[in-house]
C-alpha cells in the first residue's frame, strides 16, 4: 500500500476524530499524489512518519483522502463488521425496518449511503474508493439483510464531481416502482427509481413525528412537498386538509398516491408551481392556514452562495408567515449545511418582527438517529427545523 | 408614568425584539433611575424621545428594565390577555394539563413562572414589577384555570438578588405535599412544597420522551436523579432496572415514591452520594450500564465560571462513558445558559476520543414547547441534551 505523508501539523484534525484529508495538507514532495489511482487505499502518516490509518485516495479532489480506518485496510472482514455495526445500531433504535441503514462517514463508511425500505435497499456510492468495494458491499448487504431487492441509485451530482459514471441499476433481486415502507407509524410509498436521491428523505422523520402531534383538525400547507413526507403524514394524523405545493407534477402525483394509500385523497389538494409564485398568489387571494411547512431544497449549496441564499430564506419565510392565521404554526426547515440553525432562527426572528408578529420557538430539531452526527465532523449535521408558534 | 430615556443607539436590541434594558443604557442625566421605586412601570423612550414601550424598572439591578409591552401599561386587562394567550398556546400543543403555563419573557410576562400540575398551580415571581401585580395574577389564574389550589414558591435565589422576601405560601385553595400529574403518559408525583424550583423540571419532557422509546429491557443509571424524572419514566417504559443517584436522600425518597406510584419499585435502586464519588466507586467495581443519563445542575452559573465548569462537564462525561457497555447510550445534558450545545458536544467528542470509543450523536434536544424560546432573547434557551451512542 502506498504511503501518504501529511504536512507538519496537518494530522491535528484527524487526531480529533475527523476523517477528511485536504489536498493541501499532503506533503506532495515526499509523497506525490500524482500517479495514485482514484479509489486506492493508502497508509496515511504524519510528518514524523507515524501511521494515522488508512484512507481512500482520490488525487484529483480537494478532499483527496477519506480515512476508512485508524489501522489497516478496509477489506471484506472490516467492511462486514462496519455494516453489521450499522445494522445493529438501527435495530437498537428503530422498531420498524425503514431507515437509513448506512450514513457514510458517521458509520465509518465514507461514500456509502444505504436507505432501507423494509425489504428493499437503495444504495448510493459517491467516491471511487467505495465504488471499488461495491461488489462486496452488495454481497454483504444481501447476506446481512436478505432483502427482496437492491437498487443502485448512481445518478446523483456527487458522482459527477468525482467523474464517476451516472447509472442506476437493480443489482440484486427485484425492486418495484413504488416501495411500501413506514415512517412514524404511517404507511407510505417511496418512488425509489425516479424520485429524488434514494426516493425518500428519512432525515426529517423526527421533525415530522413532532408535527404529526399538532395537526389534528388543522389546515396544512406543505411547500416543496415532494412526495408528501410532511403533508400526507399530517393527513394520516387527522389534519382537516393538506395543500401540497411542488414545482414537479410527478412529485404531486406521488403525493396523490401516498394520500390514496392512506385513504385520505379527499383531504388533499395539490398545486403545481414555484413556491414563491404560489405563495404570492395565495396571499393575494387572502388564503390562511393553521400550519405551514417550509422545507425547501438547499438555497446555499456552496459557501459563496451564503448571502444570496440567506436573502432567499428570509423572503420565503416572510411569505410563509403571511399565510398563517393567528396562533398558527410554521415549520421552518433548511438542509443547507452552510446555514447554521441559529442563522435560520435569526431569519425567522427578522421576518416575524417585520410583520410585527410574536414568534415563539416551540422546538428545534435535526436529523433522526439513522443519520447520526459524527461529533468531530460538523459536515455530518446539515438539517435543522424550527417549530414557530406565531401570534 | 415616569419616563426612562435611553442612550443613543441603545434602543437597537429592543427594536430587534429583546425585552431587557441594562442600567448603562439609560441616559441617567435626562432620566435618573435614582428615586424610581422598584417595580414601577415606566415609559421607555429612545434618545430622540420616541416611545418604545413600557417596562418594569428596578433601579438597583444591572438589568434595570424589562419591557412589558410595546405600548401602554401592563394593567389588569392586558395581564388577563397575556395569561389567556399563554393558556391557549399550551392547550393547543398539550393534550394533558401538565406543563409550564407561563414562561416569563417568552410569554411577555417578565418575572413570572407558573407550572401547572393538572389542577394545582405553582407560581414563582422574580422581580418587583410582577410582585406588585401578584394579587391580580392570582385572581386571574383562579378565574382562567379554576385550579384546586395555588402555591407560591418564593424561596428561590433569583428573589434574593432582587432583595425580595423569600417565603412560600398557599395563596388559593389547598395544595397537597405530593401532587399527581402526568409527563409523557406516565403518572408521577411532584414534591411542590419542598422540591427544587416549582417541584418538577418540565423542561426535559421531550428529551425524556425520546429516551423512553429506547429503554425497554435496559439497565439505566440516572445521575443527579432528583425525583426520578428520567429514571422512573424509564421504568414505566420497560427498563429492566434503574439506579438513581442523588446527593439528597429526600430526592431519592421521592424517586421511590414515584417508582411505587408506577408499581416499579422492585426495579429501582437508589444510591445517596456525590455523583463523581459514586461514579468512581462503580467504575472501580466494574459495573456497566446500557443507558446513562447525565443531567447535572448548572456547573456554569456565571460567565466567569466557564472554564472551571467546562472542565467539570468534561470530567463527569468521561466518568459516565466509562460505565457504558459497548453500544450503550449516554444522555448528556446541561442546563447552563453559558454552555452552548456545541461546547457540550465538543466535551462529549473529547471524552470519547480520550477513551478511544466511537461516538454517534443520535439526537440533540432542547426545552419543550411549554418553555418556548424567544427568538430575540437567547437567554430563554438554556437547556440542551445530546443522545450519544457509544461504540
Amino acid at each position: 500500500m502506498a504511503e501518504i505523508i501529511l504536512n507538519r501539523g496537518a494530522e491535528r484534525r484527524l487526531k480529533r476524530g475527523h476523517l477528511w484529508i485536504y489536498s493541501n495538507e499532503v506533503d506532495t514532495k515526499r509523497s506525490p499524489l500524482k500517479g495514485i489511482e482514484s479509489g486506492s487505499q493508502c497508509t496515511v502518516c504524519d510528518s514524523q512518519g507515524k501511521k494515522l490509518g488508512t484512507a481512500f485516495i482520490n488525487p484529483s479532489q480537494l478532499i483527496c483522502g477519506r480515512l476508512v480506518s485508524r489501522d489497516g485496510e478496509l477489506d471484506r472482514p472490516l467492511l462486514r463488521q462496519r455494516l453489521r455495526t450499522a445494522l445493529n445500531m438501527r435495530q437498537r433504535y428503530f422498531a420498524h425496518p425503514s431507515y437509513r441503514l448506512v450514513y457514510g462517514d458517521s458509520d465509518w463508511l465514507p461514500g456509502l449511503v444505504v436507505d432501507r425500505f423494509d425489504d428493499i435497499l437503495v444504495v448510493q456510492v459517491s467516491n471511487w474508493g467505495m465504488e471499488r468495494l461495491l461488489p462486496e458491499v452488495i454481497e454483504l448487504l444481501d447476506e446481512l439483510v436478505q432483502p427482496r431487492g437492491i437498487l443502485l441509485r448512481n445518478d446523483h451530482q456527487g458522482r459527477a464531481v468525482e467523474e464517476m459514471p451516472l447509472q442506476n441499476s437493480v443489482v440484486s433481486g427485484e425492486v418495484p416502482e413504488l416501495v411500501p415502507f413506514e415512517e412514524n407509524g404511517v404507511g407510505l410509498l417511496a418512488p425509489v427509481h425516479h424520485g429524488q436521491k434514494t426516493g425518500w428523505f428519512y432525515d426529517h422523520r423526527e421533525n415530522r413525528a413532532l408535527l404529526n402531534r399538532w395537526v389534528n383538525g388543522k389546515r396544512v400547507l406543505d411547500l416543496f412537498s415532494y412526495a408528501g413526507g410532511w403533508g400526507v403524514q399530517a393527513l394520516a394524523n387527522g389534519a382537516a386538509h393538506t395543500t401540497c405545493v411542488d414545482a414537479s407534477q410527478q412529485a404531486l402525483d406521488w403525493c396523490q398516491a401516498n394520500a390514496e394509500h392512506n385513504q385520505a385523497a379527499d383531504r388533499l389538494s395539490t398545486v403545481q408551481g414555484k413556491a414563491v409564485d404560489v405563495l404570492k398568489a395565495m396571499i393575494g387571494s387572502g388564503e390562511k392556514f393553521d400550519v405551514v411547512v417550509l422545507d425547501p431544497p438547499a438555497f446555499i449549496k456552496r459557501r459563496k452562495d451564503h448571502k444570496a441564499g440567506l436573502a432567499a430564506y428570509r423572503h420565503i419565510n416572510e411569505l410563509a408567515m403571511r399565510l398563517l392565521s393567528r396562533g398558527g404554526l410554521l415549520v421552518s426547515a433548511s438542509c443547507s449545511m452552510h446555514l447554521a440553525a441559529d442563522e435560520l432562527l435569526e431569519t425567522v426572528r427578522g421576518a416575524a418582527r417585520k410583520l410585527d408578529r410574536s414568534a415563539a420557538i416551540l422546538s428545534t430539531g435535526y436529523q433522526g438517529a439513522d443519520h447520526p452526527v459524527h461529533p468531530a465532523i460538523p459536515e455530518t449535521r446539515y438539517l435543522k427545523a424550527h417549530f414557530v408558534h406565531l401570534g
